[in-house]
């Protein structure tokens, strides 16, 4: 059994477990503490699995993979069905593309190591950390929010009536959305796909409440 | 012909252009002025073509994609030679992964927009923003030589003796540490691996100061 080194609120770990449960994976969930005693993902024994002290890292016997996105591909490869990609290579673009959106162009510039630096580094106050926050994810949903109401492929889902590797990104940063209280108004799409893939099993058992080491 | 909507110094509009000369592809390059007039890519024409407001933009016919790395993988998928990514499933994660250890978690913490954010939002000085980027470069680069030391695949180039995904991330992130003075003496895998790209004439030419844009 693959074993998924994870912490119950990280986004990127949320994505895989996504995928792992969309395509029916069993997996052992290694719990990793992002904040207790500054941060087990920065000591030395997660450094040895993946030096870049960032989960989400996958294991499965000799295999190592870390970042989320090179994971969720790995599995596609290996595990083909469910698809989480489509298959005609511009519809894959595209679902790619939305997938960036999302974990290139919002969840790293509100990453829990960049918050820590604006607050230690560079003194900026807690209203002011929170603003930044919201900033970026209402940048990347206002986006977001265009493209869905213009896509030739719309659906329950982010592309389409099946979820794809877009969904896997999208519900984890709704979620961050959420708990940052961002309203979600202008955004009547992704709410709703958000709203549909919360209706599936896949998505709730991956969700951080449902975690062994959710708090 | 298709067109490439890019920069001459976005990195990400960069990585594009190695792996289209990688492939021996074709295109004419729109060129979009990210500083220019409060920036080209913020204004209606350019935002018809992508929503988010970032370059690049890659036009081939009725095909528009989006995000560099979307970019990427379908020029792979519909011109699979020469392959960007290896072909055993462990591998082509290996090389993903390390390719959005750039393209996730350094490039988008540093860029304009961002780098614009701390400066008018958050008032912080011009030393404290250049610190602020040489940071992520330096925090991502230490990770990345730490792989390249362990790494089964060592070769010439990020992953064995062939260009990937990976080299089309790291050089423009070469390009980016050089302009901002980052000391690469900790760095001497990944300069070395630049050094050896630059000799090639697909990453020659793909290089900013020799876009018909560049300044």
């Amino acid at each position: 059994m693959s074993t998924l080194y994870s912490y119950f609120r990280s986004s990127a770990a949320y994505r895989v477990r996504i995928a792992l449960n969309l395509k029916g994976l069993d997996y052992d969930t290694a719990p990793i503490h992002l904040v207790r005693d500054g941060g087990e993902q920065l000591k030395p024994a997660y450094r040895a699995l993946n030096v870049n002290g960032l989960v989400p890292t996958f294991i499965d016997g000799e295999v190592n993979i870390h970042q989320s996105l090179a994971i969720i591909e790995y599995l596609e490869e290996v595990h083909p069905t469910p698809a989480l990609l489509p298959a005609d290579p511009v519809a894959r673009a595209q679902v790619r593309a939305l997938a960036l959106d999302i974990a290139a162009d919002i969840h790293p510039i509100d990453n829990l190591r960049v918050l820590r630096y604006l607050k230690h580094d560079l003194g900026v106050s807690e209203a002011q950390k929170n603003a930044w926050y919201v900033h970026w994810i209402v940048e990347g949903f206002t986006a977001l929010e265009a493209r869905l109401a213009v896509q030739s492929s719309q659906g329950r889902f982010v592309f389409g009536d099946t979820p794809t590797l877009a969904d896997c990104c999208l519900v984890p940063q709704v979620y961050n959305a959420n708990r940052f209280k961002v309203d979600m108004t202008p955004f009547p799409r992704i709410a709703a796909i958000d709203a549909h893939c919360q209706t599936l099993d896949a998505f709730r058992r991956a969700a951080p409440e449902a975690q062994p080491d959710a708090e």
